[in-house]
This record gives structure tokens, C-alpha cells and sequence, in this order.
């Protein structure tokens, strides 16, 4: 709730029947993902913030909408009837109070948009409150007519004159009213129409007809766009990720190369925070003071902490906490890990399913095996260790402080602190023997 | 041939004998690539799509470019005497019908636009057609004067009036005629300018002076742009992979930032492909439904099946196949490859000439050794087979199903099925010398 | 020196003091890089092209500028009183001549800009020279008003008039002066404002009231827009960025996609390289002719010579020369490397204090272990030598000429010419013991 009356509840009906036809999707177009997460989940989040109650309608055999809806109450629209009777099917739901209706397909309207339409509707003389924008190019929109600042009629495009195509004020499709007065007007809407379909635009028309004081209140058109084709989904994606980084930028945190930075809507980055160009946000991270993104890093769930370095070419995977002015370099993995204060895993290893202590250097091409081909196990690593190059740690393991592994190793049991552990083969040469096996393959090739 | 009259032939001759002066480069211009392949490769493929004969104009010493219009005939302009001059070397090409004139370095013209052109020209009263366009900033291109929708004139920048420049309709130099007239045309043009040159551009005059009925095609900017520097071969590689984005956002794949992803001419992405930030696919790539290829991926020549799950930082080189529903990880390079269903490759591994069966995993930072420095050798690994961690692989090589590879081993023999391979030292540890190690050196560092 | 008279001498005075408050940075705002250098050191790095002498104005505990500023002379405003106050701390080394002010947070202006605001100042009949520009949106900049090409007045937003706002050559804040004069009106500046502090502007009225002739000289906005906020540091660099792009375009080598790559001020790219998308340069490298840099490559302080294939997923680190025609590959890191000509890294490897020769192959996942927790070692590897797979070089080492190192091995002490090296277990096969390991994990799995 941001600032609104509690004393009037205030329900939202977000529609996501759709069909994913246009983008040639087997999904319900409510589940093409922005910023990793369906464009449902994304006005579900903004929605909760402002209403009271959502409630979800879906198509048929939508069960993963249905389950992304939970635990709000979901309605099924079995047959396309139209928008005013998807918006129908919720009735139910209405209760007392204010009701907005929303699109899955309009992912992008922020809360304080939201806010701003219920709180016109509830002016003292507003009977329905619209969402309202000026594209830069306007096309077939519905435009909004108005005199004296109220709404008089919306005008598809189709049926407009050319003199009322040259309006820039284009409908947006979002309404909000009295639930008792929605409900009325849902009633009317008829079906006289090409299509034979009930649409809700036709609601304006029924609430003008009851002079109703209708309302338009206008947002910018990156919030309203509809999102129906591929090419839309990246347009939409394209305005979240530039609202994403101008945030991270106003908090701080320096972006070399904006553009080329993909961030989630809960990626937090702290003031001094450095990200280099080509750098991906999964959802879940947390970067705090001082710490650097090198370039090409791809980080999910995890928490890196101040003064630490990542990348370039790290993979922070869910579950990794990264210590103070730890360094996790090039061509690294790491999943479910922790790493102490200044440990560092600087070149071409996998650490899964580990603890390592403080000043630890894990040394280049180090493979923690984690996964027996059934089970995934755990390794311990203390303080001030060693792990010699291209060693191999099969978990279960734990290996203590100060200890050293050398070098080519293959680690199968614990390892005590203090101990040197190594498990290789030792070394032998065989003069003259490189050089006749060369000449032996060239003969061969030669040959052939 | 795209629903032209097949009764009468038509003949494209590409001008192709440009240096690549103005890109400070020692090969020809026609060979400087956009989207992996030869400007002139793309201007082949589309006038391949409309022409019945190509044939095209090098310049002397471009045997490589000889070598990419193979097998359509190729003419040496021996002396550069001005486009006009080029078209004429083709002349025993033209056959009967309708010739038109192409440069490989106007490479984006379109086989719809080509075929638009050649339409015109079969107009009945049309005698001359030409391709034009109105770019957002004309600059110094040649002006096209029209009357009645005739043209009348081009008019060459230096030479127009004031007036003259405000005409936005600008020449694109090519053009299409009947052969025999084309040929007259040719012959007739002079050199009477200040660089003592034969320039195309002058047919149309000839065509006007014979009262032929002149008449352009518009066409965009963006096909009709010549590349003449660096800074316009970057422009025409952002032209083609933006209409190869928006063909491929057509298709239903999702392009989560389109912008920072690179096609070539071929790529091949199924409904429901998602395509994650950049990423980069060569020639040859099939991509089916429902496969993801994640940030940071790199393929060529390859085969992604439905299901798949590529990257992030996975390079799929030419002959790999990545089976229904596998998986290759991070810091992967797959060559030469195929997997079956369903099996893994995550992390940090290179598998070179081999196929790999059904439901199998391969550990992490394990290495197929399919080289010896003079044979390239393949590897057959069965299915259900683990291959423990940070194992080398020495081709040739069979390990059968079922099998297991211990972690850390280096596997030079065939592994029957259901057996357990392992070639690795075993570990012992030496306690207290591992701290004696590094007290010792770091004594040696203070004393340094 | 761009040309300009030695007979008369010039100072700039460098402004530097400000802070990150804006950035909501704990450095000082000169220490923002862009293109990875301090804004500051790009402008000492210009002005010290036209400027005989640089002095730099820095505030209390400011020592990283300071030391970014040495050897040139370094003033402290302890105060922050407003930019006339900081011009005037310099005074001691304003000397004979001219003197310009210049910004930290001005990072863009070019050396050529300098010096026609210089010349400009020393026309005969010139008394104060200042920068201004044009900006696409002049917001709220300051206003240039001029009559009969002189400037008479700068009109700050606030005081404007609506018809003056139109006016759109906007001030840049930099002014150019003889010594004596511009010493004798800074220190008439007075402080009667609202913020009670010395502006560096009010020195264009005083000038003016003296009859001195004062003019602008105009460069372009995005040499001349400052740097107060994150997204504005962004801005800067993108500026930055797309003028190195267009220099490399201009100077021969191909940038497939150049918003996607990213350079240094002292990139060098030479004719006919090319580089693929998503490729960054670091400070110091050298790339020669004909070398390829691959996409997803990153590259500081190297060497890269002609022919040399570098990537995708190569990262060459300080230090690193890769020979003629050499190849390195994905996931491949070199630090202090020598690769001699023709020689091949080209899988998951790290090269690191190491010279290797000419036609050597380093088998993928090979890694020289450089390390041992305190010193680090150097490994010397002859011409010819081939590194099998996944070995291990624990350095200090010399492999000699022809030598072979089988796959799997851990090296620890030098390899003669010509000989064959091996340090790995031989491999033994359990029959049955694979299958019977899985079934009794996957039963242990089943119970539990």
C-alpha cells in the first residue's frame, strides 16, 4: 500500500487468458519471461504492493499461470469471449471497494502508476479512472477523447476520422471503478461487433452514457506498451533493463558499458560497486561497497562482499557468498560455496558444494568432484591452504588449516591441518623417446 | 527465380573488382565479410534467387574472389577505367534478355528488391529501371529527376543546383535494361570528365536521349547503402543482423536483447528457442524447439535439439550435435561431438571427435585427447557412463555402457562396459609438512 | 605542443578538488575512470599536448590525486569557497603567459580544442578566450550572449529571461587569459550570491567591464559535458568509447559490431584486424596486421602479432606476446607469456611466467603451476614440444626442444631435448565394478 486509504479495499483483476499465437509460443503468453521472470510475475509484484486483493483469471490448461498466481485466487475463462468477459469471470472476487483491471501482456505499469489510478478514481466527482499515454507513434491505438479534461469517448482506430487519428492521447486499456459500478457495466457490454466479442473499452461508453465523470490519467508509454509479439517481448525487456540500470546507477554504483549490463529486478549493487561491460544479473545477487564485476561475469543468488573481485569469466552460482576482498577470476565456477576473507580462486576451477576458510588459494584448474553420478557431498576447506594446480577434491572431504596439497593431485580422503597431501604419480623421462615417437607419426603420415 | 517469366532470361553482373583502398586493406573490397561471409557471397546468394546467369567483374590478382564466384563465370577488369568500363568486360555474358548491373559492395540488396527491379524493367513501355532510394540524409548522392514518374536525369551532386539538392530521391547505381540496348548504351558511354572515367550512371542519359521510358524502384536505405570504409561495413553488418534479429523474433525464438546477439544468413531458431544475451552463432547453426542457448554462448556448424540447454559459456564447434534435452555447461567446447539424450557436459571440458551416448555424464574438467600433434583420433563413450572428474581421455578409445571413470584418471585403453577404470596415484599425506613447507618458504621471503 | 608559438608560454590550471558526493562515491570525482583511466589523467594526458606547464587543484586528503597529478605541481583548496577560489590557489604558478582553467570533471576536451581556445586568446585584440558548445538539449547551461561575434555576457539559467533561453550556445565553463589579467580579476570576484561562493564565471563580467575583448570558441557537446553523476560518467564513456571506435575503423581494422567492443586510449589496432563482437581492450596493447582478435577475448598489456588468432574466450593478461600466426584458444589465460611463431594454446589453459617456442603445441587443460603460495617460478618450454593433455608444469621448469609431455602428467623437473616425459598412474580396468557402484548408490538412494 503506498500511501492510500485502507479504509476502502481496493482489488485487482489482472487477466492472463492469453495465448502466446502471435509470438508462435506453446505458452500462455503471461509466461514469457523480462528480466528472467514471467511478465505475470512481474505485475503480480507491482500489484500486491497497491491492492488489497488480486485476483487472476487464466485460460484453460494453464496450470503453470495458475501456479505462478498462487496463492492468490485464480478463475478460469473457459471460452474467448472477449476482455470484458475474461474481466467477468472474476466477479466474484469483486467484494466492496475499488476494482482495476490489468494485463499480464502490460508487465511494465509500476506500482506508483497503479497508485495514481486508483487514487484518481477515488477523487470525490471520478466514477472510472483510464490509463492513458502519448506513444511516439501513436499508430492504431484507441485514442482518448476529451473535453473540459474529462473523457467523453474512446475511438478505435478503425472507426476514427482522420481528424480524430491526429489525437495523440491513446487508450491504454487498464480501468478502474466501483466494484458495484464494474460490475453493472461488465454486465451491459454487449457483443455487437465483428468478432462477437465483449469488450471492456465499451465500459467508458456505458459509464459516459451514465455521466459518470470518467478520467484519464496518463503515464509514460514504456509503462503501457502491450506485449504481444517476440519483437515486443525484447522492447519491453530493452525498457525494464534501462529502468533497472538507471537505478543502479543513481545508487552508485558505476556501470562501464550500461547497455551491455542485464540486470533482474532485485539485483542490489552498492555505491562504489564497479560492473564492467558484458555482465549478467540472475536474480537473487547482492553486491556490496567497493566491489568489482570484472567484465563477462554471470552471477545468480549469491552475495559478494566488500572489496571483493569477480571475474572476469567467474560464474557465481545460487548459494555462493564470496568473502571480503576475496577473488574469484577467469573461467570459474562456483555453486553453493563460500569463500573466506581474501581467499582466491583466480584460474579455470569448479567449487561446488564447499566451505573455504580465509586466505585459501585454490590454485588453477581445481575441480571440487561434488556429484557421485546419485549424490552430491560436501567439502570443508580451512584457513591458509594450499590446493596445488589441477588437483581433483572428491567430496565428501574436509582438509584443514594450513594444509597443502600438491600439485596434480587427486584428493580422495581428509587431509589433517598441517598436512602436505599429494597424490600423483611421480615423474620419469625417457631420452630420445619424444622425438622418435614425433618422427615415427610424421613417417606414418607421410605414408598414408 | 521468384515468379518472374522464366520465357525471357535475365543475366546479373556483378561488379566485384574494387580494391579495398579506403579500408587501408590489402584484399579486395567484395571479399571484407558482414555476417561471417564475403560481401560478394551475400550479393551471389540473393541474385542467385532471381538471375538465371551471374557473371562477375574482378579485378587482376583477385584470385580469391575468382575463387568465391566460382562456378559462375568470372571476367578480369585488367585496367580500372570507371563502372561503365567494368560492366562492358561482362559483355559477352549478357546473352539475350535482361541484364542488370549489381556491386559487391552495395551486399544487401535484397532478392525482392533484385526481382522488383527486373519486373519494372518488363514493363511493357519500360526500357531502363533503376533502384533508388530516400536515405535520411542524402549527402552528396546523385539527385533522381523525374517527370510523370518518368526520370529524366540523374543529376550528380557537384553538379546540382541548390534546388536540385532538396530532391531527395537519390541514384543507387544500379541498373537494368534489355541486353542488346544495354550493350549499345555501354559502348556509347565516354570519358569526357575530370577523372577520364566510364561511368554507369551516364546509361541513363544515353536511355533518356533514345527516348526509352526510364523509371526507378524505391528501395530502403539500408539495402541500397554502399560500403566503401570500415565504418560502413560495421553499418552494414548492424543493417543485416538487425532484418536477421527481427526475421528470427518473427519466428517465435526470443531474443532477450536482441541487440547484443549475432546471426548469420543461415541461423536456423525453432518457436520457443530462447536466446539469452550475447551471444554468437556462426554459419551452420539449427537451433529446435524449446532449446535455450544461455549468455556468452558461441556456436557453429551445429545441431541443437529440442529441449537442450547450451551455456552459458559454451562453444559449439562444426559437426556437433547437442542431443534432446542435454546439457552443456560453462567453459565447455564441444568439437566434432555428439551427444545423445539427455546427456551432460558441465563444466570446464573439451570433447573433441567423439560420440557420446544416452543419459551420460562427464565430469567436470575432463579432457578428450584426440590429438597427438600429427593424428586426430575418435573416442566412442557408451551410455550411462560416468566419467569422474578432471579425467583425460587418450584417444582412440571405446568405454562402454555403464562404465565408470574414476576422477583424476587418465584413461589410455578401452574401458569395457560396466567396469570401473581408474588410473591415478593414490593419495598419502605427510602430516606437519605442509606447514614446514610454507613456514620454510615464507623464512626464505623475509630473508630475501 | 600542437603548433603554437614556444616564444610565449601557457599554464593550465587543472581543477581536481571536487568530491564523489553525487556518485555517492568515497573517491574524489577525478578518480572516476573512464575507458579505465582517472577523467583527470585524460586530461593531463591532453593538456600536456598544449600546455607548457600543468598545475592541479586538489582538496584536503585527495593524496590518490595527487599522486595521479606528480610530477606535476599540486595546490590543496582547503576550502571549498567555488571555483574562482580554487583557480586562485594556483596563482603561484600562473607565471608569465596565458592560463587556462580547466575541469577534472571535463575529461572529454580534446588537445585540439585547447589549443584553438589558446590561439584564439592570443589573437592581438583578444583579452579572454572561453569554450561553449551547442547541446542538443541546453537545459540548464549557463547562456553565451555575444554581439558582433563577441561575447558580452554570460546569463546564468536561473536569471534568464524566456527569450534569452532560446539562446542555445551554452557556456563550458573554461576560460583562457593573460596571467596578469586573469590573476586580477579572480581575485575581484566576489562572493554575493546565494551560495556565498566565488564562480570562476563572474570573471567574464569583470572582463567585459574592462573592455577587454572576450570570445568562445565552439567545440562539440560531447567534448564539453561534465561529469557529476553515474549516469553521466556512463555518458563519458560512451563518448570516449565511440571515438576510439571510429580512429580503429579509420585506421584499417574491422570492428564486426564496434558498440560492442571496448578500447583504451592506446589501443592499437592495425590495418586489416579484425575484431568480433564483445571483445575488450585493457591498457597496452598492440595488435598487428592481419591478427584475428575472436569474440568474448579480453586483452591487456600484450603484444598480438600479425596473424595470430586470439579467442573467443581468450583472455591475454599483462606481459604477454603471442608470435606470428600463433594460436590461442577458449578459456585460455596467458600472463607474462611468450608464445613463439605458429605455436598453439588453444584449450582451458593457463600460461603463466613462461617463454615458450615456435610450433609447440600446450594440449588442452594444460596449467602451469607458476605458484607456491609465496614465490612465483618461470618455466621455459622449447620449439616443437608437444604438451599432452591435462598435464600439469610445476614451474621452475625447462622442457627442452622436440620434447613430448604424455597426457595426464604432473611435471615437476625439467624435460631434456627430444625426450618423452610421463608422471600419471597407469590405468586399470574392474570388470563389473562400474555397474555395481551405480546400482548401489542408486538403491542407497531409493532407501533413503
Amino acid at each position: 500500500m503506498t500511501g492510500l486509504s485502507p479504509s476502502r479495499p481496493a482489488t485487482a483483476v489482472l487477466l492472463a487468458a492469453g495465448l502466446g499465437t502471435r509470438m508462435k509460443s506453446s505458452r500462455p503468453k503471461a509466461m514469457q519471461p523480462i528480466a528472467g521472470q514471467p511478465m505475470l510475475a512481474h505485475l503480480l509484484a507491482n500489484a500486491a504492493e497497491v491492492f488489497d486483493r488480486l485476483v487472476v483469471v487464466v485460460g484453460p490448461d494453464m496450470e503453470d499461470v495458475a501456479q505462478l498466481a498462487a496463492p492468490f485466487p485464480v478463475v478460469v475463462q473457459t471460452e474467448r469471449l472477449g476482455t470484458a468477459h475474461a474481466a467477468l469471470q472474476a466477479e466474484d472476487w469483486f467484494g466492496e471497494g475499488d476494482v482495476a483491471v490489468l494485463y499480464a501482456d502490460n508487465p511494465l505499469i509500476s506500482a506508483q502508476t497503479m497508485a495514481r489510478l486508483l487514487e484518481e478514481r477515488r477523487q470525490p466527482d471520478v466514477g472510472l479512472a483510464l490509463l492513458a499515454m502519448r506513444p511516439a507513434n501513436p499508430g492504431r491505438y484507441g485514442r482518448v477523447m476529451t473535453e473540459d479534461g474529462a473523457v467523453t469517448r474512446i475511438v478505435e482506430w478503425a472507426d476514427a476520422t482522420p481528424e480524430e487519428r491526429t489525437i495523440d492521447l491513446c487508450n491504454a486499456g487498464v480501468l478502474c471503478a466501483d466494484a458495484g459500478h464494474f460490475r453493472r457495466w461488465l454486465h451491459a457490454v454487449g457483443n455487437d461487433n465483428a468478432k462477437g466479442e465483449f469488450y471492456l473499452t465499451d465500459v467508458v461508453d456505458l459509464a459516459v452514457a451514465e455521466n459518470a465523470h470518467v478520467r484519464a490519467v496518463e503515464a509514460a508509454e514504456e509503462e503501457l506498451r502491450g506485449v504481444n509479439s517476440r519483437a515486443e517481448l525484447a522492447q519491453a525487456e530493452a525498457a525494464l533493463q534501462q529502468r533497472l540500470r538507471a537505478k543502479a546507477l543513481d545508487g552508485g554504483a558505476t556501470l562501464v558499458a550500461p547497455e551491455t549490463v542485464f540486470l533482474s529486478t532485485d539485483t542490489v549493487l552498492a555505491p562504489d560497486v564497479v560492473v564492467e561491460p558484458h555482465v549478467i544479473f540472475g536474480p537473487g545477487v547482492t553486491v556490496h561497497e567497493g566491489a568489482s564485476i570484472r567484465a563477462f561475469s554471470h552471477l545468480e543468488g549469491c552475495d559478494v562482499l566488500p572489496g571483493a573481485i569477480i571475474g572476469p569469466y567467474a560464474r557465481l552460482r545460487p548459494g555462493t557468498v564470496v568473502g571480503p576482498d576475496a577473488r574469484v577470476g577467469n573461467f570459474v565456477e562456483l555453486k553453493n560455496a563460500t569463500l573466506g576473507d581474501g581467499t582466491k580462486v583466480n584460474h579455470l576451477s569448479y567449487v561446488g558444494d564447499a566451505d573455504v576458510g580465509a586466505q585459501t588459494n585454490i590454485g588453477a584448474g581445481t575441480i571440487v568432484c561434488n556429484y557421485d553420478g546419485t549424490f552430491k557431498y560436501h567439502t570443508d576447506i580451512g584457513s591458509n591452504v594450499f590446493i596445488g594446480s589441477d588437483s581433483v577434491l572428491v567430496s565428501p572431504l574436509t582438509i584443514g588449516d594450513n594444509a597443502l596439497v600438491a600439485a596434480g593431485s587427486t584428493i580422495t580422503s581428509d587431509v589433517p591441518a598441517d598436512a602436505l597431501a599429494f597424490g600423483r604419480a611421480r615423474q620419469q623421462n625417457r631420452d630420445g623417446y619424444g622425438k622418435r615417437f614425433k618422427d615415427a607419426r610424421r613417417a606414418k603420415k607421410e605414408n598414408s
